[in-house]
């Protein structure tokens, strides 16, 4: 039988689900927020400088609350969810500095990304640690096979990060190729959190693949909801400028649906822009016009709507409870951020 | 009672003790080579690329081998050491990576660095999936206190870089910084790849303590030694040229002791050259000339044979062996390539 935390807070927030769920979590998450910030100390300083830059940059935590939530979900935890939850944040902030390397961004949470305040070399190693940090973090669990989760998801990451490298300006990218490279480079650390959390929690064999499940469909409409919004999302919402996806090449799912349908001399204007660092608004506008000739932005967010749906789907074996119900507005808010 | 493995080998090389210990590890070495091959193995054809391209460069896998002849020597192996040994490679080779796009190093092992042929973001990524499948290895032995020892060891690692890092160019680096660097960024590794190996060779506690302690020795020595080839070593025996770590403005001992004892006008030549890209041949044998006129090139290698001898030394407690001798040979032999 599900516990219901909501039903033990007083007040519990109505409206937006992220916050009822940071409430619902608040606890054990103000336990992993100290363990977060006392496991990026080091006696380096210029460690702890940049990884609580980035930390505290206001990040959503929204993976970390997911471990938290799936542990509490099953209600049965062992205490391992913060440790997990905080080693899950720390793998996607290590993602987060070396990525922006990769794609030489300047700006992360709206504010300058830390390579620019520390530069390239620092936020690789600085990375590796939190990458270290998060394996200590999980091995002080004893949960052998919540580590073998989480290491394979951080292995899985970077081929996904691979991946989209190799296929960065590469016209002949498919749906299906885009569908691994965000399955692997984010649905897979949203199906890691929460799976450990459900096995955290206590979760039979079934809970854990439905939680499992659930993260996957989770990760898979918000990257796909990322990929919309980085063409047709308010420049400053996402910290980031509209086209940058465009600029780097990447080929994301509004690309490769209008390069499959566009006439010839769409997919030149296409093709133009894609990789172009310094593409003009212009440009970007133009082929935004023709995604919108295609739909492919509306139809990339009815991708992101299928898999929130199958999010939802994947809980509905489970006994009842509020916070299942929270789990499900939680993945359909993540979707409707971009409508 | 230790068990000798070279005592079961017909035909033992004499001679260079790096051989002697290649051929005492074949057989288990033969299987950490094959598990190396298979775990660079991907469905992203970039990643076996460039790991391949490093891995099969010619190293000579010294921390792998040390892994395993660690198990051996105690002889109630379980095994593990294969995994232990895979891993702890791929920790080594994922640091490398990483290692070359920090200092902008354009040459490993006598050719192109992977970043040269595939560029910096995929020796980023190709890294950080090496790190997570090293972590799968681990876990699969099941083996969470072996674990415990090698996620430590790469968290730091890592905040050994970054110390290095902040030290680059810094003159009022001290001679008690650099040892703390050389230990975190090298000893650490070479100690946690003893110290798995006895663990999975079935040591005591004593044994594992003398493993960790020789290990942590003779990797101080290794990088002592490094650290003063290259400025005395002949241009492509290591694969790089002679004054790089002077150009880096890298702060390792032959400079700091340098700075500490030169006139004034030595620490002017020094200061100007360290850190400069583009110091001439001139300008690099100038700052040698001042190391020879104060000794801290012999005196950097004299403190790599103090540490040679307290490797030997930890293992002066265990029964004697034809492994525990070949180990003290290894040490010695690891000092001597630079006399």
């Amino acid at each position: 039988m599900a516990v219901s935390v909501l039903t033990q807070k007083k007040n519990a927030p109505t409206g937006n689900p992220v916050d009822k769920l940071l409430a619902a979590t608040a606890d054990d998450m103000a336990k992993v927020n100290s363990l977060i910030l006392s496991r990026a100390e080091s006696h380096v300083d210029m460690v702890p400088e940049l990884a609580r830059y980035l930390i505290e940059s206001g990040g959503k935590r929204l993976r970390p609350m997911l471990t938290v939530a799936a542990a509490l979900l099953f209600g049965k935890g062992k205490g391992n969810e913060v440790n997990f939850a905080a080693a899950v944040e720390f793998m996607h902030n290590a993602t987060l500095l070396h990525d922006d390397v990769v794609d030489e961004s300047d700006m992360r949470r709206g504010k300058p990304a830390a390579r620019m305040v520390w530069g390239n070399k620092a936020s690789i190693l600085v990375g590796d640690f939190l990458l270290g940090q998060a394996f200590m973090m999980m091995v002080e669990t004893g949960d052998i096979q919540a580590l073998g989760v989480l290491s394979a998801a951080s292995a899985v990451m970077a081929e996904g990060e691979v991946f989209q490298l190799a296929k960065t300006g590469d016209l002949t990218t498919t749906e299906a190729d885009y569908a691994e490279v965000i399955r692997a480079k984010t649905a897979v650390l949203f199906k890691a959190a929460c799976e450990v959390g459900a096995m955290s929690g206590g979760a039979d064999a079934a809970g854990r693949a439905a939680l499992a499940q659930y993260g996957l469909e989770l990760g898979n409409a918000f990257q796909l909801v990322d990929d919309a919004l980085d063409y047709g999302g308010q420049s400053g919402a996402l910290g980031k400028n509209v086209g940058d996806d465009l600029r780097e090449g990447k080929m994301t799912l509004p690309v490769i649906l209008a390069l499959a349908e566009g006439s010839e001399a769409e997919r030149a204007i296409i093709a133009g822009a894609l990789g172009k660092v310094d593409a003009s608004e212009l440009e970007v506008s133009q082929v935004v016009a023709i995604f919108n000739r295609h739909n492919t932005l509306a139809r990339t967010l009815e991708k992101a709507r299928a898999h929130a749906d199958a999010a939802v789907e994947a809980l509905a074996g489970l006994p009842d409870s509020e916070m299942k119900t929270l789990l499900g507005e939680v993945v359909l808010h993540s979707v409707s951020r971009a409508s």
